[in-house]
């Protein structure tokens, strides 16, 4: 192995998966291992330190080649001093991730969230590539987001850049709540939840056929009927696009990336969903800031995490 | 004179500003000669050097002390490689601006649309001074912007970024037709122009009878009857601060901006204005975004196109 090899930890609640990219965001090797919350916040921190180190020594490369650890960490941050504040998934509190691993590992450690670094990770090595202005949504539980000017993340004063999924497009008429607060927002109707509760809702006043009979109804279980043919779900996947692509509208006139990257459980659909989401957008968005921009499905799945943590060094 | 010296052009149809900013943004000297539209293309270009050169001449300081030249343009840019492509209000078509005055000039020059450099002058030397990320509103004929974030603009992919006055805002029911070809823009509602026409729909059915004997309202007639007691011009303005602080709270989610900043015809109308502002922002922002976001007066008023265009060669 030769040139300038980029660490990323991806750290969940269960697993912490370890990568190395080259220096054009390519993924060369992973390693996961347990995070072992139930050992402390000490054990999670030493696993961290360690699994970059194993995932270098797997592939038989030098650390001396390891220009510097990113980590991408669910939770609230604080980002300038590498610390993480808490997190929903993860046993630390007020964990100072980056003075400590800088001195367990003798290399530069950058943190930052795990959207954020999803979204850089396609920016840089997926979808992305070469684009320097891209806008990424995460169609899962929630709608996720992330925002990368010039090749770099934007994390915004109270590190809310990029939470796409709380822009209130919902007309007030039709809006429901949203687990946020506020009412109207894009995840109450374009994510998995979103989709699934207006299929459940039209089992319940007898609309979803298809679907009664189901113990759980999955986004997937939706598309699938639409695509089937079936009326009823075809209208809940056109409202999920047609206010995905109505944000993108917005996003276009703030921003105005040059790509939409989509990832997440619900991208899965696929061009059926895509093209109802373009044909949103381009119906809403100003001509002059849509002009040539593109919608297109993430590239590396669970991959991003790790790729874009270790863009962190490169990218910030 | 000592130190490094930036100067900046502000170009408008009848007459360029130029002016010169000390490193920190402070602006030390401005001159202010005709653009001469009607001698074409050729002496306007030359004017330009002319007043850079004037502008410096007339503080007494060496050229050798100017690090760099910006230009603030109205019309469509070629930023990258520094082109004027075509102008409302220049008889300029494809000038080489960039070319041609870093060769005149013997120095830096680089060029960026008018309202972003606008933004870029109040978040350098204005009201953002020490603020990383804002954003600006201008609230004039139409609504303009620009998004400042780590100090840089945001251009966008077709330069179309910041362009706020078109995020599709007022609810279809109740939109009206936009300039742009869409509708519901903010720019129908919270621009002095839409506040204007919603004064003459209101004087048309009897309804502000303040304003009935005008022969031309203006947007501080307005103000004037709502800080009056008017209910229906307090409604007129109510209904401009609304969808106003409801745009920058779906800003808020995409970059997340410290400070909102307002200037513009408009924005004079003061504190009596910015409350209602910040109460609609408040209101409909997510908390975790908007917690200690401010939302204060533009301070340089027609001087923040000169100061941004100063500012382009340290922020690029």
């Amino acid at each position: 192995m030769s040139g300038k090899l980029y660490v990323g930890l991806d750290v969940g609640g269960t697993a912490i998966k370890a990568g190395v990219c080259s220096e054009d965001g390519k993924l060369l090797h992973t390693f996961e291992g347990p995070t072992e919350n139930e050992k402390g916040s000490d054990r999670v921190m030493a696993n961290m330190a360690q699994y970059a180190r194993t995932v270098v020594e797997q592939m038989s490369a030098s650390w001396d080649d390891v220009e510097g650890v990113g980590l991408g960490v669910p939770g609230f941050l604080d980002i300038q001093n590498g610390v993480l504040l808490t997190s929903p998934n993860l046993v630390l509190r007020n964990a100072p991730l980056k003075s400590y691993l800088s001195e367990q590992l003798g290399k530069p450690v950058l943190i930052n969230n795990d959207a954020n670094v999803a979204a850089l990770g396609e920016a840089w090595g997926g979808a992305g590539r070469g684009v320097s202005d891209c806008v990424m949504y995460t169609l899962g539980t929630g709608v996720g987001g992330g925002i990368i000017i010039g090749g770099r993340i934007v994390v915004g004063f109270n590190a809310m850049a990029g939470e796409l999924g709380h822009i209130a497009i919902v007309p007030d008429l039709e809006a429901i709540q949203c687990g946020c607060g506020k009412k109207g927002c894009l995840e109450t109707v374009s994510s998995a939840t979103g989709i699934i509760r207006m299929a459940k809702d039209a089992v319940a006043r007898g609309d979803l056929a298809p679907l009664a009979g189901l113990d759980t109804i999955t986004a997937k279980d939706v598309f699938d009927a639409a695509k089937a043919g079936n009326e009823t779900a075809a209208r809940i996947v056109q409202r999920a696009a047609h206010y995905l692509g109505k944000s993108m509208a917005l996003v276009s006139v703030v921003v105005n990336p040059q790509r939409f990257i989509i990832g997440g459980g619900v991208a899965k659909a696929g061009e059926y969903l895509f093209e109802q989401i373009r044909e949103a957008y381009f119906k809403h968005a100003l001509e002059a800031a849509s002009k040539g921009v593109e919608i297109v499905p993430a590239e590396l799945g669970n991959n991003a995490g790790v790729v874009g943590a270790a863009g962190l060094i490169l990218r910030s």
